[in-house]
């Protein structure tokens, strides 16, 4: 382990031995639709309410990736989740359906990737032979405690984002098959001032930048260490922001290496998802799915999946604050021995 | 480490080197009240909301314990931290006054045991020199939040509890003087069917007594091991179950050595808090303020404090669901090298 900095190397690198995606009907028709394990046509998978059905994407997703990965769920000692929702209702309750030893997180949309470090301390100090990390989100839930009623149907500017409706988790090993995590950072809080809770996306990227230049930074490595670097949902209106930020700063990331979950999940062109998705669920479906597939064909050896949050509730937004953000990158490589 | 059970035995005990307590005035009125580092008598804080004076409770226990420790903030370079608020507001804001690479938690009132397994885990393992972790509650903010608004003055169930209003931080390092901390038990989600916001300790309990089973199973002691085991915040009527349960259960566990910090920090015959004290703070100023002191002044050798967390949301309660809990537990030595 390195001490001394933000990031944490990995002596004993944990395994992703499995992981799961379910997603909502929009993601299935984005052109990652056939990287996830199950995709629902129904935004309410049978529920009640889209409370519940978020909590059951995250229900599915774990269970999923715990069969993926051919164990029972009592060998699984820890599930580090969490989500947008206030007290982080989805994952608690789901914590309670699968009776696993649970540590709630938060880092809004970041939590994908502060999940997936957690767990990987965790199994990597070897205070567990597995983990799992694990979040969720929905799109009518995050509209309705965000923004507007739901059924109000308010429109949007185009800088704002389509929260991603699905669930993401990884089960993580000290030994197994599948890529391991080498690395993770952890970001600082970052504020530009941005008040607009429209455009999260010209807020989140600062803070995603701030925590790539520690890594490299840590590491003393170069952005081409890795083939890809994506981050997590700055969608359109941010990746841009993000790319004149590398430039500025002097950072060399090829644009043909970096990009964005926010872009990827959906097809801006044909789908209404204004600048592109967001949610806890974007970068761990993209990384869970899609991602760690294309690791598994051989397609991509490393890559480094920076999760962004943009850390403002409706209460803080209403009484005047600017929207701090985060990002906690999580390294991945392949054909690295655990 | 001890893998394979939801215990971590530290083999690097993590040494709590500062702590630092801030509470409002009825904590100050209370039997505890000089163990605390600063008492304000204005619950505003001077600040034109409830929300940022929660905080500043945060920022200033933060701040003190890293002076405490005689450190920068640049030393310390994880804080984990959580409250009770929609998106943790509380620690996400006062993350981004310190600066410090920042991990969000959320396990209601048992955040702040969570927080200091955590960042004993980090520190234990070799992934800083120096972590600290924080939690904090405010009664006029938890009250607007999860009950009625404060101004209406509703009354209250004589079960209800009293939201602490205060701060706690503690800052761990590989090395030095202090009490230790040589174990952390992470709970699993307990929901006994209680639907009643308003008796939060009695749907809390079994979560309690679960993990303080789980705690000494897989250390292989007995309560006695502990001078004084004391749970978080089950108040009157959760302390009264949690005595009954241990009965059921056949734990050990004397009378005189098992107590609530909920009971500890109010005199309950002359203040108004009902059955006594809740929220993240609790736990982490009575522990951080109150018994750490004890140890330091000898009067305590091996402490337990089991934080416990009520795992609803004020929607979740409206659509009907029961109340999950949880608790984390943390054993704190003195006498231990670190």
């Amino acid at each position: 382990m390195l001490a001394g900095h933000q990031t944490w190397k990995f002596v004993n690198p944990p395994v992703i031995v499995s992981t799961a995606t379910v997603v909502g009907p929009e993601e299935g028709k984005g052109p990652l639709g056939d990287h996830f394990d199950i995709v629902h046509e129904d935004m309410t998978l049978g529920q009640d309410s889209w409370e519940k059905a978020e909590r059951k994407l995250m229900e599915e997703a774990a269970t999923l990736a715990i069969e993926n990965a051919k164990l029972t769920k009592e060998r699984v000692k820890f599930f580090v989740g969490g989500d947008l929702l206030n007290q982080i209702i989805s994952n608690s309750f789901a914590a309670r359906t699968l009776s696993i030893p649970y540590i709630g997180v938060f880092g809004a949309c970041s939590t994908s990737m502060e999940s997936l470090a957690l767990a990987s301390l965790i199994v990597s100090s070897g205070a567990a032979d597995y983990a799992m990390a694990g979040t969720c989100s929905h799109n009518c839930t995050a509209e309705k405690q965000f923004r507007y009623p739901t059924e109000y149907g308010s429109q949007k500017p185009p800088t704002a984002q389509y929260t991603v409706t699905g669930a993401g988790a990884a089960v993580l090993a000290r030994e197994g098959d599948g890529p391991v995590v080498t690395a993770a950072t952890i970001g600082r809080v970052v504020d530009m001032g941005i008040t607009d809770p429209f455009n999260m996306g010209a807020a989140m990227a600062p803070a995603a930048v701030d925590t790539i230049q520690a890594h490299l930074r840590d590491l003393g490595i170069e952005p081409d260490h890795y083939d890809l670097i994506v981050t997590g949902d700055l969608a359109s209106v941010g990746y841009k922001i993000a790319v004149e930020l590398f430039a500025k700063h002097g950072v060399p990331i090829r644009k043909t290496r970096y990009y964005d979950c926010g872009l990827m999940i959906y097809d801006l062109d044909k789908q209404p998802v204004q600048a592109g998705g967001s949610g806890c669920a974007c970068s761990a479906v993209v990384a869970y799915g899609h991602l760690l597939k294309r690791m598994r064909a051989g397609e991509l050896k490393r890559i480094l999946v920076v999760a962004t949050g943009a850390l403002l509730s409706p209460l803080s937004y209403q009484q005047g604050e600017s929207i701090p953000c985060i990002a906690h990158a999580v390294a991945i490589e392949s054909g690295v021995d655990a």
